[in-house]
């Protein structure tokens, strides 16, 4: 099947503001090949993902995203990993080139799915899916007291596990202490209770130390994003001293290696990928076996759309032990209504990999429509993206 | 000084060819402070860092690069680094970011240069510039016999130090060993070698170390980016066997951590910066010192224009034990009339860093009109980005 077309559309809610909610926007992508389509969606800044999709030759090792999938084969599973290794090399130097080859390499997978009437799952080598145990993924309340209404209202959902993230956490730590008491408290003795602190420690061992013993006294299971992505020596020195609290992290990785580098040298105890950056479904199966066979579990990273839920569970639902699962809730109109199929606990709260080809996700194309920003790049007086 | 306007300029020749040649397009940056004007340039891909500085904003942690720059004070070097942690927080998850304000964090010292009277690389700490060695910087010729003609014509330029790059190395064993036997032929004995593998090898250990004889039968000092940049295992590994060989690496770091990961997880002896990458000046001269202090040797990465040089002199030129520099020869037409300043070997063969306010470099404008390809970008029906 030859890649006839990729195309973009990027979304937005009316009002976009500075809440650390990723789903206020999404860069969906369509790509059609032998009269069949996939669908993927790249994580953020919808535009600058598709200036890279588009861009002029730097040189030879700077070719747009473009260069490398148009008018290529898409066969089977190597097809695919060619594509990203070509990416890899002859776009080294665009450096945005990850993020939109992840949407692509999500929508390549669907597309061999549908084309062979197999999950992408098992195309990627794993026999069986396993169900998850959700996590419902909020922010933190604005004080303490807010959080414990949050973490009541996920228990009332039935939700057995739930992480709170972000701001306020880090001002101060009193006010920490304080949330992660509520949080607690709120979700009940038996719920698992994890913390993103969204990298507000920076590289400062110290201060994100200071939190552990009411993360301990929390219970806490993990505590993800400490510091700033790349803080390898900083994780691995909180690693160190954390106790029953597991450090987490791995949302930033744009490539394999990257989140390799955060298992051998930050020392993480949960290794967390977002489908949507690392370069899709590939790269992420390959850090979930390298995690299996380190005692490192694996949890997929997601704050958008199914569509994108759906992708993130592709890589690691065969691993039975690896049991949780982010589940995005709260999210905004446009993520919501992106999908048909909608991914919902089962009676036993179980998450479930839809059990359908490519990704199982049936796109509303509706909202592709509603919530559509139109994007035009011209380039040298032509037009060199319309969409 | 507040800041009031960045402007964006990007040139290309008017054809761009699929040779490593970096200089064949440009994106050259003009910051407006104060009355004043500062002058940068980013490495690459000029329409996606362009697009990075006016995307929309997609949530609070992936805001455009302009959200942290236009209207802020630049009134000394710690505002150009809050603003490059503001950056690093508020724009995570917009991964072109790092290319887009290493620019104009170069012009921003420039600026605060011109500003003070003082030439950049005093501004970030250091007492006196040392002369370099310059190496011309050149690809391999097609086959053994062109690349010992390029390495005579080096030579008879007067340069003390050659590094030769990229395609055909790679292709096959016999064939690198006949190119490194010329290339030290036509440098003659006393010359320094420089071999750039241009990421060939990809995490192929066996494959780079197979070339590790003919390497130190032609005394070659450096094998630069054998593998993929994030490939810190593979490099560690080969750096284990390469004898009186030093393996190279670091252009493609996109942050201070990415470089210092080399040195520490993949033991080069040699770390080379690019600043047009890594954020610009300051965590460049963070690198030059974390790399001093280890026994590694800091280089300068550059394949653009004389702008691009002097900034990548700058970390390091107080340095005087890290004698050897980057000095990109066979210029596209653009890079060299980018710059009136010519930085040129002295007498001795030698390169200094100008000895101006700033980068020490005036821009000559009728190149910027000369190369320039207009850009527009329009979202949501209005125009973001005209340049």
């Amino acid at each position: 099947m030859r890649i006839e077309a990729v195309d973009f559309f990027y979304l937005a809610m009316p009002q976009v503001t500075t809440a650390a909610d990723g789903s206020q926007d999404a860069l969906v992508v369509r790509v059609s090949a032998g009269g069949l389509t996939g669908w993927g969606e790249c994580e953020a800044s919808p535009l600058v993902s598709m200036a890279a999709f588009v861009t002029p030759m730097s040189h030879g090792a700077c070719r747009p995203v473009s260069a490398s999938v148009l008018g290529h084969e898409v066969n089977g599973p190597d097809d695919i990993r060619a594509m990203a290794a070509r990416i890899a090399y002859d776009s080294m130097d665009l450096l945005q080139a990850p993020h939109t080859w992840s949407g692509i390499e999500m929508a390549l997978w669907d597309l061999l799915g549908r084309a062979r009437g197999e999950p992408a799952w098992r195309l990627l080598g794993q026999a069986q899916a396993f169900p998850k145990t959700p996590y419902a993924s909020v922010l933190f309340g604005a004080d303490a007291q807010e959080t414990l209404q949050r973490a009541r209202a996920i228990r009332a959902q039935g939700f057995r596990a739930a992480k709170f993230g972000w701001a306020p956490f880090g001002d101060s730590l009193q006010g920490d202490e304080d949330q992660l008491a509520a949080a607690r408290e709120g979700l009940g003795a038996d719920g698992i209770l994890l913390i993103d602190a969204g990298q507000i420690f920076g590289a400062d061992v110290e201060a994100a130390a200071q939190r552990l013993p009411a993360m301990e006294r929390a219970r806490v299971t993990w505590f993800e994003e400490p510091f700033a992505a790349g803080a390898l020596s900083a994780y691995a020195a909180l690693a160190a001293r954390s106790g029953s609290v597991g450090v987490a992290g791995g949302e930033a990785a744009h490539d394999r290696d990257m989140a390799l580098h955060l298992i051998d040298h930050g020392a993480v105890r949960f290794i967390q990928i977002d489908c949507g950056r690392i370069g899709g479904l590939g790269p992420a199966r390959e850090v979930a076996q390298y995690a299996a066979a380190r005692g490192v579990t694996y949890v997929n990273h997601t704050f958008t759309s199914n569509l994108a839920l759906s992708a993130s569970l592709q890589p690691y639902v065969g691993l039975e032990d690896h049991r949780i699962c982010e589940y995005p809730t709260g999210l905004s109109a446009l993520a919501q209504e992106l999908t048909v199929t909608r991914i919902a606990p089962d009676a036993n709260g179980l998450i479930h990999a839809p059990d359908a080809p490519g990704l199982g996700v049936e796109v509303n194309e509706a909202t592709l429509e509603r919530y559509r920003v139109p994007v035009e790049i011209r380039v040298g007086g032509r037009v060199i993206l319309s969409a």
